[in-house]
């Protein structure tokens, strides 16, 4: 037993007492005759003092020779402080030091451990260990592992079982790039890592399991993006002998549950939006809802008044930003600064401001008359005082342009409050997209996605068309989650399997076992997948995945703290019955 | 909605309602002018009737036209059975059919999907999907997710944190095989699956996280036994400022409460054994002690009467079975051909039994006097009526020999009542063993294990006899978790690899990341890990671990279900810079 307590837990309660502590020395006051050391804990820090004539000699000596991040045990009774700390609970108490232990030194950490650090992103992911000591990191860990223990007990008190699905699993062609791992006992064959446990929650379905779900890792070899990661973890859950509604409802549920016993947060019902829907009056289809300044087609009002940029445009799409005429001209020039950033990529911003005494000034004055520009703020629902933004060109371009705007516009006026949550469901997403580079279809959601029964006629006529059973929860403009009502029949798996351009032997190498369980007894089923990395920012309230994974990668997959991944040596390579043709830079 | 109720919930109080279920097909009896149908899901059985008059004409044509395992969507009355079924909680009622919706129809199953099936373990592993449709199956995972459950809500309760660790890591060729997975982005590089988080979790204790604990898969190349999978679950688990009885303490605690929480079975508490005793006693490191039947050493007693066999031996070790001076001739024999098997691999068996007269009879009668006997008899402590069973030779062949005749003896005697739970806590191990091959020590535990304080003086001297802090929970005879106490100290760490045979560069190489952070304030720590499907059979008083996996790999680590490892394709060996070796057998 190196310890009676914890550093988080003395009080004026334990006055008089004798206790142990240990931890790490936080901050050190030397004074002379007098020394004070904060020692911390994951719990907390906890004050201990030594003074001539209160403690023996060598104790002081002793504390003295202490640096930062030392590993002490402490033993000394519990006193009331003379300036108490009322921003922490052990604030009233200090430990007279009677014995102390250095139980391990420790050089000067490379930055401070400290809230904010004087550390950069790549020093402290080298020291990820140093790096995790420090209390905002420390709280996101906590918050996840709430999280998951939440999440589990929820789902296990509405029947939900756990499953363990295999992590070496077969590779296919579909979808992201499998990460491989070669077989030595299977020569010149290769597992893959799961994309996901797709295949294998829906044969749990088969097996009647009825409900399942796991937290599990899973992998994807993609050219990284800022924020995504080669491992990721999802809480994945699948349901037999449901409906759209179900899943949602039975979802929803523990959304609600989560921000409530997490951060005391009761959410409304969340309100449904089709994808058509989404991408009309936001551009994207996972809309932040939590302020309006929904698109406007301004066709009618601005075009065939001599602007040829309208003119010659697919589309003109206004958003409203109320009370915003008063912009300047430099604060306009920074709007289509913004807009014609390459992440943007619009050629330019006309803009409207509604002036309280009922006049119009806008960009392109020379193309329209006061009684225009009223027509352009009656459609788009301006008052005196709001300032129209208006991007034109091609349709899908231009939407996404403008949900860059608007999202960029939302944050300046402050209308995107982080401790404000609105969730959304999007709901009926097509169920292909057109590929131009391979020219064919691609399953949007995945190929066991199943069409809307309504649409089954225009599977082979307008497979565009086709709107799938397909579901995404997103909050605050972050897609949580997303999932569909599979298929279950395996005529129509096979047709679909069919329209992706798979050939049936094609479909029956990869996904055979999954036919063939069709054949058995196969219950209609659906399910979801949340992003749980994801899901642990968007309650902190932050944007970055990173900050919520103990060790995480960099944007070349690299862990820079083992320098991972690393060569292997040359018989491990001949057991694998593997050549590399890679150029070696390193022995 | 598909339902109102699933099929294990109706009963005698809800007769009268109209309700609707949905299910598989389980037993169908058509007896003409009525049919009645178990319906089944994983909550229960539900039975289903039609009959002339009482149900539409089409319903029953339905219910004549229904298989073995297909989908029914059925609705109808509740309504009081005439013949019960008191081993079922919907024994007392039916529903009588007022719609029916086939919602899939199914094959016939190349097994009966019954407890006890006719289907052989090939054919079962080949259609997974249908073995987990079994009860039995079925009961077990449900098991599994609750001994996860209750093992998260446990270790939450005492403040243990659940951090995910990174499965894709750096391969090092300490201890068993790693599987690798070789990176597109790093050419020639690979990432390693973890055999275990051991660096991370200790990493973590640098980190100051306290108490850490995972239930994680790992991964090791081995070839397989049976009874071994290339991935596993472990609960892994690591705490700072502790020492080995502290570690002990806490995982007594988590073990007793599974046992009460899912077996309702109060656990005394664990006696501790020390390696030595155990190797003396049972010449296991895993004894199961639910009976006695020690070791007797026989030397004494047995050398130097003229048995050459006896005499040019290392040890004559006997046990004593009680009261079974009875045997035959033919079980005599029996035992004799089961120490001879080549996995004992004794070349043959001493008895001597204690007749209930007070005489003996063994099957060295020539060699030794009725005198000799009682001197034998004495020293093993067997009484009148009792067998004494005696192998001998070197040491350690010896010892290994009398434990497997020994756990024999039990279970013929049943004294291995599978619901008579035994733990125990296996003690001071070796810190280093002798390997033959490689002519060096090997860790015996692993690298990271600390030596005991007190022999620390014989590291150099006598490197064999060093004592670890190091530890094993067993149960029944069978190894549930194994940790140790670890190192700290960098210095002491950067010994232990010298003692393993690391140069100071490889150490470097492979775990210069955790040397460093010992560096930066290490605290003391230790842990332990669970083997999770090993404790899953265990508390289901079963053997094979297989059987508590949903999708388990057979022998040659493949999963015959989805035919995996398998190749891949030209392209993606290409986007790895690998070239395979093995002649490919198919394309």
């Amino acid at each position: 037993m190196y310890r009676t307590h914890t550093c988080g837990e003395l009080n004026a309660n334990n006055i008089g007492e004798t206790v142990s502590i240990a931890g790490w020395a936080q901050t050190i006051r030397d004074k002379g005759p007098i020394v004070w050391i904060d020692v911390r804990d994951r719990y907390g820090m906890t004050q201990i003092v030594g003074e001539t004539g209160r403690v023996r000699d060598e104790i002081l000596t002793t504390l003295k020779g202490i640096g930062r991040e030392f590993v002490l045990q402490v033993t000394g009774e519990v006193v009331e402080r003379h300036s108490k700390n009322p921003d922490i609970p052990t604030g009233d108490i200090e430990i007279v030091v009677s014995e102390i232990k250095i139980l391990n030194g420790a050089k000067t950490p490379p930055f401070t451990i400290e809230d904010e650090t004087d550390g950069g992103e790549e020093l402290r992911m080298q020291y990820r260990y140093l790096d995790l000591r420090r209390n905002p990191v420390r709280k996101n860990l906590e918050l996840r592992h709430k999280l998951s223990i939440e999440t589990r007990k929820y789902m296990d008190s509405i029947n939900f079982l756990e499953v363990e699905t295999p992590y070496l699993i077969k590779s296919t062609p579909e979808g992201a790039r499998d990460f491989v791992v070669p077989s030595r006992m299977n020569p010149g064959e290769f597992y893959a890592l799961p994309q996901s446990p797709q295949t294998f929650k829906q044969l749990l379905m088969v097996s009647g399991y009825d409900r399942y779900y796991q937290i599990v890792k899973c992998f994807r070899d993609e050219d990284l993006r800022a924020d995504r990661q080669p491992e990721f973890t999802q809480i994945d859950c699948e349901m037999a002998f449901v409906e759209q509604e179900d899943v949602l409802n039975t979802f929803e549920g523990l959304t609600k549950s989560l921000f409530k016993t997490i951060l005391n947060v009761e959410l409304d019902n969340f309100p449904r939006m089709d994808y058509v829907e989404a991408m009309e009056k936001y551009g994207s289809d996972k809309p932040d809802v939590r302020f309006g300044m929904e698109f406007k087609n301004l066709n009618s009002v601005a075009q065939n008044k001599g602007f040829n940029v309208f003119d010659s445009a697919e589309i003109v799409l206004g958003i409203v930003a109320e009370q915003a005429a008063t912009y300047t001209r430099k604060q306009l020039d920074k709007l289509t600064d913004f807009v014609k950033r390459p992440q943007v990529g619009a050629k330019g911003m006309v803009y409207v401001k509604c002036n309280e005494d009922g006049t119009f000034k806008s960009s392109v004055d020379k193309f329209y008359s006061q009684e225009d520009l009223k027509a352009w703020a009656d459609l788009a629902d301006a008052k005196a005082g709001d300032l129209i933004l208006v991007l034109s060109g091609d349709l899908d371009a231009t939407r996404k342009q403008m949900n860059e705007l608007r999202l960029h516009m939302g944050s300046e006026l402050g209308l995107r409050n982080p401790a404000d949550y609105k969730p959304l469901w999007v709901v009926d997403f097509p169920l292909l997209e057109w590929d131009e580079d391979s020219e064919r279809y691609h399953a949007m959601h995945h190929p066991f996605t199943s069409p809307k029964a309504e649409d089954f006629d225009k599977l082979e006529s307008a497979p565009g068309e086709v709107r799938a059973n397909a579901y995404d929860l997103v909050i605050n403009g972050v897609e949580i989650g997303g999932g569909s009502i599979r298929i279950h029949d395996k005529a129509l798996q096979a047709r679909m399997f069919d329209l992706l351009g798979f050939t049936p032997e094609e479909a029956k190498a990869q996904f055979g076992f999954l036919m063939d369980a069709f054949e058995y007894g196969a219950p209609p089923h659906g399910g979801i997948a949340f992003g749980f990395d994801r899901l642990c920012a968007t309650l902190a309230g932050q944007e970055s995945i990173r900050d919520f994974i103990a060790f995480p990668k960099n944007n070349s997959g690299r862990d820079v703290m083992i320098d991972a991944p690393a060569p292997i040596d040359g018989e491990q390579m001949k057991e694998l019955f593997l050549n590399s043709t890679a150029e070696r830079t390193e022995a």
